[in-house]
């Protein structure tokens, strides 16, 4: 059976200072590499072997993507990444902490936002410091301001039906390196997990997730790689 | 004029120890890392802004344009990996250093293999600890067991034509890690160098060199990126 890795990118320097962080392209820290270089040893040791590999357009996933396959000696792999596995998009509570967040919007207004499945934040300002229209890597995209996790979902799943499962069908161990929202897509789909249930899982920085798919990239359970 | 940017990989473990490497994946020196680093930012403060990377599937190929772009805040490019820019193939000579080549062979037929256009030195044995049958990296690859730089430049080229001219002529601005041969190959078809004088064209690592294409691709000069 086909093996699907995903791996949620290491501690950012924005998970550690508890900010939405969303499209803005905020690094890994010293500890979130290590957790990707040691994701690479673990799956080399548990003799995983991916052929191929997705991350986002984002440094913290593509970093994480390269630490993991340079300690695993699999540098040479091929990697293709799209802005479709990306994070999702926080709108106007990007750059925000959770208490600047509260006390602009107040607490309640947060936690609707943070855990309802299809109600996205308000906006980002077109002249936000975050705003992101200029950014190359965006030509010819249309940016989205502000996302739900439903909206997210509905950018992941196309790129992983008509990108990555045909090279799943075609035999080869796929690894994903993404973020928190667009692997909720992803579990959600291949474990069938419903709109309420997904928006409380909380997957964990740099820890890898195996499933055993079957020939039609279809999932069920799913387990995390540890010692 | 669409730029074209070509960088040999920083210092490798056996540049340093002055050994034949050939396809044999050696990574970067801690030196090499930071040779690739700051070529990055050197070409970051020139203005430059590649949109697509070529590399060899060898790890210090590999790791010079993940450092090199990642200091120039673009580990978001596509990058293709592809063996055809590996270095050039060195056979027998593999893991030798200079003395025990010397020892081995004479300094004269060293130098005739290392000097001449179109004479490989001798093949790898088929028991050799540097043999790559089983690198997952190359299954598929008629693997050679020895090669010239003529030998080189017959499978760089198609590559050069096939794959990454139509990219510059769609008006990419194209980056290329690679070897010191598999640059010698480059160099001698953009610059038209004579077989005779291609072999004694030392190309140093981590150097950006920059040519100035014609709307064909075609060369002519070219210079290094400096301070």
């Amino acid at each position: 059976m086909p093996k699907l890795i995903l791996i949620r990118h290491g501690q950012s320097q924005w998970n550690l200072e508890n900010r939405f962080t969303g499209w803005w392209d905020v690094d890994v820290t010293e500890k979130g590499a290590k957790e990707a270089w040691d994701a690479g040893i673990l799956m080399k040791e548990k003799g995983l072997a991916p052929d191929i590999g997705f991350t986002s357009v984002q440094t913290r996933a593509v970093k994480t993507m390269n630490l993991a396959l340079e300690a695993m000696g699999r540098l040479w792999m091929p990697v293709t990444k799209n802005w479709q596995l990306n994070e999702r998009h926080y709108g106007g509570l990007t750059g925000l902490d959770k208490a600047e967040t509260a006390a602009k919007h107040g607490e309640e207004q947060v936690h609707i936002w943070r855990r309802s499945f299809d109600i996205p934040p308000p906006p980002m300002d077109g002249d936000s410091p975050f705003a992101m229209e200029n950014d190359p890597r965006y030509a010819g995209i249309n940016i989205p301001n502000t996302e739900s996790l439903k909206d997210t979902i509905i950018r992941v799943l196309p790129y992983w039906e008509n990108v990555i499962v045909p090279e799943i069908k075609s035999g080869k161990q796929v690894m994903i390196s993404a973020h928190g929202n667009s692997l909720r897509a992803l579990v959600k789909h291949l474990s069938n997990i419903s709109d309420d249930d997904i928006t409380g899982l909380e997957i964990p920085t740099g820890q890898p997730i195996i499933y055993e798919l079957n020939d039609d990239a279809q999932g069920g359970e799913y387990y995390y790689l540890k010692d």
